[in-house]
């Protein structure tokens, strides 16, 4: 009973917008902090820095305990990806770490904490969702275009190796310098340089240029596409409406 | 009486297509004139400047008092966010100013009169606006964007600061720095430099960019889509016409 | 009566496909005597190309005389832009020229012989007409791109013009760099360049890409979505007939 | 009786699940041994790899062979593009090669059979099946662009051909360099030499760009209108049933 009624007066601090916002204001203190740390720090501020990085992961404890507290069904709380990231990011920053070889690491992974300005806020949430979604359409072309990179990137190793080992050396250093091409990066010094050697080399830039801004462009058009039918699905619907309709008529007496 | 006939005589002034055209006219002289005092100018054409440039001042003001007068309910006057805007202009280069270490200022609020141009010609004026409604769909994927270069700057300020302090010197600089990888401005120096000390320091920049393209072809996708939506709201109506014609063939004797 | 029968083979010869794709051969031969010239031509063979150069001109003569002859209404000869154009190339490079002065001219305009390939080919002709008639469509979103060059590089020429003059020394060679900002060649160069003195410099220029980028991004969708519309206009058709039936269901006896 | 037997049994081999993932299997291993190919590989391995290689080619062979027992019409067999290309890449690859001048060759030809994961997995035969078909809708928008850099390689290797031969020395040059300005790659240091000769060369530059990108643009969204077009045809499908519903209506008594 008396369970029950703090747990009601926690769903509602939990729903309560105010709390929401402080959530929210708490997650940027906490990516300021990480901002901050990238400056040199007069060292009187060190200890205060300190305590409000202590401050925001008590912060965050809390407020996941609360948010798991509040959740009726508990196994549907893990089913949620949103909250099991949350709930990772808060415990790792809680395991201790001092000033030794894992510092660099502990560092990295509370800059992580910054994400949880997306679980935050619902609209960034729902625009990850969609992004996630859009990726299995994306799958296959990008298969595709690393299979145009490994064979182009053989290629290049086996002809230009000789040339420039530090562009050429091996497969995965060529894709390297394949990908630099690809975004026109000094391309043109890759290409003058093989060509003084293999004058014809500079159709061995451009069909792979070609080959990937062609990949590209119909990816980029094919998922147009793609986003636009599911649109129009419901249209379907008027063409079997109008069926109706016609099958109604032939009903009518004439 | 006197009044009311002076008021239509300059409404009829302010309708006239040749005002608007010499109002069109006017502001490209004053556009002119501000370019030209980019070049070296012969000193015998300083005076003439200066009087042209007295000349558009007051023409500006008369233009705006006249369009003022002209309008019949004053309060939507400033309702109109391009009335606001010209007349914001026009009393800023009203505000006198000597030599002095304002002058740079004064000349700097003069150039943003060229914007005028815009609210004067009211196909920019509809193309401007489309512009501002198509903002707050870019706002959150902006936001997003946001966030993925801060944790990408904290971790590069974090790893690579001590090869390049000035290019990784603290969160801001690496911002600044990331901004040049997206836009492909020698990113392979700024990759090979920090390959040298951690070979595996491309995984970094390949998965930014890669990242970073990502969100953003989303992001036009989505708008296009959003777009075409909003085009295709006159066909639910065609769906609810079905319905009615469906309900009414249902009504008719058999 | 003979005139009759003359015009009436011409007519046979212009129609025939044979005679079509020899007009193609003659220009694309034209178009490679243009591209050899740009070589070190051995002098035994520069008698050779002298006289194809002849030839060429005069099969092209020909050509255009033989279609204003079988053009039955001879004023709308005229009036297609694509034979104006044809007979323009034509005449010109009839006017004799010796080896002086006017030399390089005489050849530029010679150059031109290869847009003729595209009043040749129908399908290049319909791709054509479609640009020029995407180009209004356009129009405006370049005025306001000119508008925001003109007054970024006016206040770029007033504060940097004396860190660099080459880059920053008056308003059309600012814009020049501007543009060249906008193509992200070795921009960071030129913004660190002025970061130097002006820390705050880099809101200038990430600004500024930023409204580009925007504009170019939102005028690309509008085409997309203008174009769309027009091909949905039959769309409408559809509205209009589903009033006519819902009207026709009225007036039906119950 | 028996060789039917036993192709029934090949079939069930070729139609099995494991068996197409080892397919799939066998040819992600060849292709990771081409990719161990370019590295510095200590001699001891030398012989497993040929011995792999060796491996790769027989399972190759069976597999071709299998599939051409199995399928039960031989002739249509060479009528699937795909199993053509099979075929030839391992023909190719049992033609005895010692280190001889044709050892590149063959090492070469070898490299093309990771182009076999594309035959293998049907999702990217379906992809690249797409990609062939819209390469026809492109076709005359290259040949519209090689016809624009054709006329600008030609007038920039009449005039700056004095300034830079490298650049422009002749018109197969040009055009390579123009490609490199229509990538933005270092395309200011080409216009800031000419500029130094001809002050106006910057129009040359520019216009070319613009026209390229104009070109490319429109290319672009008349692709996907067209995409959009067919996957609107089945909407005349509802023009034409409401025209028979009109029909109806007017057929009943009133």
């Amino acid at each position: 009973m008396y369970a029950s009624q703090l747990k009601n007066s926690l769903l509602r601090l939990h729903n309560n917008k105010i709390f929401e916002f402080s959530v929210i204001g708490v997650i940027i203190l906490s990516s300021l902090l990480i901002g901050v740390k990238t400056y040199d720090i007069n060292p009187n501020y060190l200890l205060l820095l300190e305590i409000l990085d202590i401050g925001v992961t008590i912060f965050f404890l809390t407020e996941i305990c609360l948010r798991f507290i509040t959740t009726v069904n508990k196994k549907r709380f893990f089913h949620n990806a949103w909250n099991v990231f949350d709930t990772f990011i808060v415990i790792v920053s809680l395991i201790p770490v001092d000033q030794s070889e894992y510092a660099l690491l502990a560092r990295l992974i509370r800059i992580f904490r910054v994400l949880r300005l997306i679980s935050a806020i619902p609209e960034l949430r729902l625009l990850v969702n969609a992004l996630i979604k859009a990726l299995p359409s994306m799958g296959y072309v990008l298969l595709l275009m690393f299979i145009l990179f490994y064979i182009y990137a053989a290629i290049g190793s086996f002809i230009f190796e000789s040339i420039n080992p530090t562009l050429w050396g091996d497969i995965a250093i060529a894709m390297l310098t394949l990908f630099r091409v690809v975004t026109f990066e000094d391309w043109t010094d890759v290409m003058y340089e093989t060509m003084k050697v293999h004058p014809w080399s500079w159709a061995y830039y451009l069909s792979f240029i070609f080959f990937n801004a062609f990949v590209f462009l119909n990816m980029m058009i094919g998922i147009v596409i793609d986003k636009m039918q599911q649109e129009h699905n419901n249209e379907e619907d008027i063409s079997q409406r109008l069926k109706r309709i016609e099958e109604k008529l032939d009903q009518l007496p004439r």
